[in-house]
């Protein structure tokens, strides 16, 4: 029930032996669609073919309603990548779809991007004041320019792409197609998660390794941050000069963003946000008889608090899966509500019952506050509210969009505040320092909590 | 997981005060579209208004697709009632989708039906020797004809409803708008569900009280077996004159169709589930490290064998909720599965785990084999495989969309042979004597299970 | 530019040799189109199948949308028919497209109907007192209702088909498929048009002979006011035992509704207008410099006026073809005129020039008011109006829509009163006695002119 | 019938006022379908507001399916542009619509473009080897990029369009909407259209004076060969600096693309094809006793021939106007076909008839072939074709789609042996000399008749 909203997800795929991508790069997407709902699309290509063949196709909606079946059983090639995307941009969005392909001084380049940069007014500066048009407003078209800038002068796309990352700041994975090549590009910090994997004679590039194993490709590794793969006829080439053995890992894949089923650099999800329940139990222990989650993001947490706890766990939602994206939402006058719809008590597991109810985040405090008092409703003798993050504070700049500040409860209220706000009868946010523990000990950038940005971000006017 | 089709979901709201039930309406179905996602409808009129003035819109498609907002924002009235579908039936579905709306003798009649009828033959035999002439192959343009046929020598089209439903044999539930009446109607066996409830001045029927608590009405009450209920600017009255003492409930609602957050003829549908997952520990312990159900249908009963048996619950699978009608399915040639894309195995929760595995129906046992081979992949030490259901050995002339016999695993494969053919290391079905318990001790219609049926069935040729 | 509405084209074709008929059935309503641009739809059918084994399509809209390539490639069978539809009856008119396709006492039925019934609400009346009930509100499931009555108690369906003729009053073209028969069915005055034709061992049913071309099919002959003509698998039987010799041709097929190309009741189209063209030129001679008609429907009673008067002929507008049903109209507020955006005069053409100005006919008088000072501002001299049909006075119950009485600008003022308020110089109506001349000397339903119905009437109440 | 394709058209519009002018754009593009029926779309801005504020919509498919009510209802602006393109390039043509809109150094961009550069690979070989990226394959795109390039060193918008319009050769009409500036250029040699007009305080940009009558706009004046023109707040401004006085308008204007009702360059087009007729009427009389014309192309030049001659000009054909874009084709099983399904002969006009036929040009040969056929087969004595160009021998390099040499059957066949495989009775092609008179003494290029090109054009291959 978070209500943030994670950017983009990534996939490419290059077969060796020449069989056709499409259908995969499809599934690939399929097991990504949790990453981004408004926007996807896939481009294919020959690499036996003439340069700048290239079939993509693209637009608002979701993989479902994008994708049909006679659009992906027309295209054909042997290599190719897709994307897809959430964002918050104006009207005319589809312009803003990826992949981006585009024909430049080599023939045709598709690129696909999941991130977001620090730099880009700068790196648009200088593009646009030598003459540069752009089609879109995405960091994305920021980059290819500058490949293609770069490509004039390299011997290889993976050094224009090398060239160009050195340029650009922020976070970022990247998947890349030229007319015989597949690349993939992590930022330094690895920001963004990307892995590979091998399917017979074809490597798959994917934001996580949950879209591996829907296409029954085998995980081979995460791509390091900093790390620039080619992959051609030849195999795969591995780029480590971008590399600075300083990383910051985004906390939010643990705690949010990334499918249960995935495991990203070497840490299971699933694992994580049982360690992350399982702490809060240390740091808030209470008396009470059932622990719940909140379907479908606080239940894994929930889970973990319950083994911690000892208290039973059991579902007090049932989730109504048929509301989506055309759902007609309730006006001012109906008498139905949203949460209502989507959400109803289970009232014989909630009935006289002191309850532990977990969630992963909290933005604006209306959802919870809801949930609390249908608990109630129903017979909840006691909610302890527990959030498998802490309080949100600052901005992300790395592609994660967070409501602006006045929006964000914690921002303006302390957290007893917020607990009597929300109808909560204790409310305990994640301690900052599990937040490692949770995810595997990994280096991370939990700004968002702490204001410690692992770069130097744009002054905000 | 469960291939069994439910019929249909049926909803109707008369608001005395005149308020616009359209969005009501609209609600309703969205919490009852699990009882059918083939096509679904609704009707609205005004009471106050000329005979005759109703608008209607229903197609082929789930209620997110058909009733569109700029649709349900031109409908008005305060009387209506809607449906959801599942069918089976050749090309031109669209001509069968519900409410049914007619004129007949007294203006306007619109009709939304779950069940079916075993004389059917002969009631429409009946009508064609006198000329009717049919537009749709449903029961409920058979049902309409005869309320139109009393009607005429009828006092009130209650007594219509009346004098049909003593010809009609079979289970129904049905909801009716007439000009300045809705009527409730369930079969004297209580086969299909039908509930009332009250928001202000508005009554509500529904298949559900799921549907009750959607448009924020109370529950008020079952409809009874064989009751007839005429809900008028007068208020509600009901006619007992069908009812014959001898009930039959679908033990299938409790089993698998009904929604968790529904109560059902006094028993709530959650607790149903658990208790026989209870049950199947009591049957078939067996030494075991993890409890798991399969995604939805297996999960309530998995969380009551965990109690009854104290082994720990735990999640096995990931479901990708993205994965809706117009996904496109893999071909032969292709190598990514159906099943891999719509679960994936947490595989840090399975490996080296003896696991019992839970689920509420096996059909053809392709699903179920797909899973134990996918938990074992993962590394499960063994899989025990707990059905909270008898198997399956008669056909449903009731309204459920069972496959034909040779299909049905357990027509034809002794139970032991069954659990070889999925790859489990042991297979326990629920035993017949615990339905009743599991379904609070309800008379039930197990027909499915026993061959039992609560009236005489058609002969097959 | 006539804005009468005709209310359906039919169209029935069965081919002896067993080859599929879709494609011609469709070919055959796109040149049907002209007569009702509101809904369409098609049934096709086995002879050598299962009885009711029927495909069928319809729904609002023209052919080119309703008919997509994907659905036409799908259906199949050697006897078909198919309808085009205008008509203006409330909110869900896709209930109402035909053909209609029902199931009856000898299997499936389907028909489609042109014109309209004075006796609906008797022969409705006797079947809902009968508990008879309706799913659309279109005299043509009065008709269908009727046959399957008769069918119980008659020994083929062609005899059924006659009994029901017998009790329906009006005016009606009838194409009707049953499991091994193709029915064509004309009333008695002859009212609506119907002809045959013959393709190798395929026979054709059509409203216009332009439709038999369509399909390549030879113009057999008109079918005979009040004859049945069944085809089955033995050839072609006629029986004529509803004629009366009491017949009367619609005149506005002559005037405006068959399309130029075609010949109906041996009167060829083209040449009746030109003749209707040539009388004005005898009634109202005028000098003038060119001869102009309005697009479409009055260029070829201009071209007849400009040839009786040896004024020459010219065009004098030009018409954007590209407007079609979703054309949106300028607003109050915007300066664009509908009139202006559809048609344009051709300045060099009119400039200095005493024109006279020919259409079909004159409803509410705002078009031709338009394109007369269309014509003047672009520098006409003077504009003679001439129109190819009597002053509009009486409603027609047929199935012509006429605008109401109060809409029709002749129903309350003179021939003087209308020249003056449309702004022209001159203006003429053919002489009624010429109608006649015109249309081949056929005996004429002219009703709408001079008020003598063929038959008698409803009282208006 | 000519089966030649007419690149696009152009209309821009700024309201001093501050007028909405979305619903003009949209008028004005209706009014100029004719010249592009592939894909269209149209851009809005509001001067007063922020740089960059721009909205569009564009996409393959008609102005009435891709310009709905609520979309265009929904934009808003006082200043924008629209365009209608026909092409031929490759699947994902989508992306290739116009007006481009992009960002750039100074903001926003919007431009829309009529015709083809001959240098375009020079210009993007240069731009590309500078690291310049290309969304489309248009030429629209290449003189987009250079604009924005100048207009880094240039003062003004128009100053950076001057500069463009010096590098680029070829034919073009350009409008081109700046944050606050609306600018029209047409090509030194003038061989693309462009004028303007004004409605009250609203100047208009069109490819068409039609476009500027659909608008209720005055037409003012044709922007000069090689003119820059300029429209800010503060009025017109007409820039020379580009024109040579060496002048080629394109004779197909004339001939075929433009509408009956536009005067271009001072020469109405319907006198045009009057005169065009004449000249075949002197250059090759015949006896006989109708002329007539091939809908819709070859009506005008068959009055003009007709005039000349005293030879009755009449109708010989019934053109179905409901054959659209999605009309399904008969396939070579079918015996219907598509020349007869969009034409019919009106036998009456035809039988016994020597006929003169007239058509604006001849591509392949198989329409009119096709025709002479059907009137020879409705009892036609005689049919001369009369051709109202010159035959086609050279391919054009200025954004007409002619199909390639090898299917042009004059450019390997002499008038003779066309006339035999047409099978007509003469054949009579326009003679050279006339087309300056038919087009009013204009300069022009006649490049596909003569091979004169009015500059250096690139080397095939």
């Amino acid at each position: 029930m978070a209500e943030i909203k994670e950017a983009c997800g990534v996939f490419g795929i290059y077969d060796l032996d020449g069989e056709n991508v499409t259908p995969s790069i499809y599934y690939g997407l399929t097991s990504l669609q949790h990453r981004g709902q408004e926007s996807c699309g896939l481009a294919v290509s020959r690499t036996n073919g003439e340069r700048g063949n290239v079939q993509f196709h693209k637009d608002l909606g979701l993989v479902s309603e994008v994708l049909r079946e006679d659009t992906i059983r027309k295209m054909e090639g042997d290599i190719g990548i897709g994307h897809v995307r959430y964002s918050t941009t104006g009207a005319s969005v589809a312009e803003n779809a990826q992949p981006l392909v585009l024909s430049y001084v080599k023939g045709t380049l598709a690129l696909a991007h999941n991130g977001n940069l620090v730099n880009t007014p700068e790196l648009k500066w200088e593009l646009i004041q030598n003459g540069a048009i752009f089609h879109t407003t995405t960091d994305s078209e920021v980059i290819a320019f500058h490949i293609a800038r770069e490509r004039v002068h390299s011997k290889t796309v993976e050094e224009a792409v090398l060239k160009t990352a050195q340029k650009i700041q922020g976070a970022y994975a990247l998947v890349i197609m030229s007319p015989r090549k597949l690349i993939g590009v992590r930022d330094p910090y690895g920001l963004k998660p990307l892995c590979l994997g091998k399917r017979g004679n074809a490597y798959v590039l994917a934001s996580e390794s949950c879209a591996l194993r829907a296409v029954s490709a085998e995980f081979i590794r995460d791509i390091a941050p900093g790390e620039i793969v080619t992959i051609t006829k030849d195999g795969i080439h591995s780029d480590m000069r971008l590399a600075t053995g300083k990383h910051a890992h985004c906390v939010f894949e643990y705690i949010y963003f990334a499918r249960l089923d995935s495991t990203m650099d070497g840490v299971n999800i699933y694992e994580s946000r049982i360690r992350g329940g399982k702490s809060l139990a240390k740091s808030y222990p209470v008396e009470a008889d059932l622990v719940t989650g909140v379907p479908e993001s606080g239940i894994p947490a929930a889970k973990g608090y319950s083994e911690a706890s000892g208290i039973p766990f059991g579902f007090a939602f049932y989730k109504n899966s048929y509301i989506g994206r055309t759902f007609i939402k309730p006006t001012q006058k109906e008498r139905e509500s949203s949460v209502h719809l989507k959400l109803s008590v289970l009232e014989s597991v909630v009935k006289g019952k002191r309850i532990v109810l977990v969630d992963d985040s909290i933005v604006r405090g209306t959802t919870i506050a809801n949930l609390i008092h249908m608990l109630k409703e129903a017979g909840a003798l006691a909610v302890h509210v527990r959030i498998c993050s802490p309080p949100f504070l600052h901005p992300c700049y790395f592609g994660t969009d967070v409501p602006s500040n006045d929006q964000l409860i914690a921002s303006s209220h302390s957290t007893e505040e917020i607990c009597k706000m929300i109808g909560a009868d204790s409310l305990g946010y994640m301690k900052s320092e599990y937040l490692e523990g949770m995810a595997g000990h990994l280096p991370l950038c939990k700004a968002c909590f702490d204001g410690n940005y692992p770069m130097e971000i744009p002054d905000v006017e």
